[in-house]
């Protein structure tokens, strides 16, 4: 939904002041200039209740809401894989909230593992300045252990066994490709 | 941007009265919903001015206009193929024109092309109820002629010969992607 724009400053930790959205839409951006993969963040639905078409100028929305996504944020293709992402973040620095993932994206994300897709989900400890690539089957196995009663979170030590850990860079800002080429060699999508 | 509600009646040549995009959306749902592919519409980028955020009910969008997609409207995974396209609809009979594409769709498909993505046009003649599926690299070259001083449309005889025609079905009502096995086995993508 609607962000506030940020104040963007380079470090050695990257951006910060960039949301991750930002970063890997900077990224996504970088990829696809220099040909390496097309990839783009999906506008947000919006369900439209007033247009008004004014002579001689372009439609104006007067009253429109913002409706739930039935996917993922993100999706495109890189080498012939179809990649398909959604990004979170937490303040926390121990564990990582799985309430931060819908059913729906969950769903979707299961559908498309089932065509044989490379799905994962971005998780960044802001506070930690760390950001990682969970592959998707590794997010449903706590995902699907939550709803049997387990726990609410993935603790850190988990995602850290579990993902790859991306280094933030300059071009792209996340080299988060790299991670994607271990990904589809560990898994042999 | 927003359709009429269309008044759906079956017929042999399939609903009449449905736009392609209903059409394609409709086939889309049959498809997800059988674990056959997983394609969606992305929805039209919007460009927010004003919103308001009311005590305990949900944000309204109070003034936004539709922004230009940089994409074309579809794609999504089927059977590890990365599929994206576009639908266009004509009331001519003799030829299609050209200028319902745009030239950020051709580079779009372009580049989804060279991460050998399986790319094509649905291309929809209304009136006389024949509707096709146009391999991208086939509509580059009519592009292209075009650009070079040929033709502002592509004649139906060409298109016969160029595209896979699709017969309504009734689940699902658009079977598309018996034409992509073809297309897939002649392209070698
Ligand atoms: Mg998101
Ligand atoms: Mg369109």
């Amino acid at each position: 939904y609607p962000k506030k724009s940020a104040i963007v400053h380079h470090s050695i930790f990257g951006k910060r002041g960039m949301t991750l959205e930002q970063e890997i839409n900077e990224s996504n951006a970088y990829y696809l200039a220099h040909d390496i993969a097309v990839i783009h963040k999906k506008p947000t639905p919006i369900q439209l209740v007033k247009v008004d078409y004014p002579k001689r100028s372009a439609a104006v929305i007067r009253e429109a809401y913002f409706r739930k996504p039935s996917t993922t944020d993100y999706n495109g293709i890189y080498h012939g894989y179809y990649l398909d992402f959604d990004a979170k973040e937490t303040n926390n620095k121990l564990s990582f909230p799985l309430k931060n993932f819908h059913e729906h994206q969950i769903k979707h994300l299961r559908a498309c593992i089932k065509q044989s897709g490379v799905c994962f989900a971005f998780v960044k400890f802001s506070k930690l300045d760390r950001l990682f690539l969970l592959p998707a089957t590794k997010l449903f196995f706590y995902w699907d252990q939550q709803l049997q009663g387990g726990r609410k979170s993935i603790p850190l030590k988990n995602i850290e066994q579990d993902s790859y850990e991306i280094n933030y860079g300059f071009n792209p800002t996340i080299p988060y490709l790299d991670a994607v080429d271990k990904m589809i060699n560990d898994f042999g999508v």
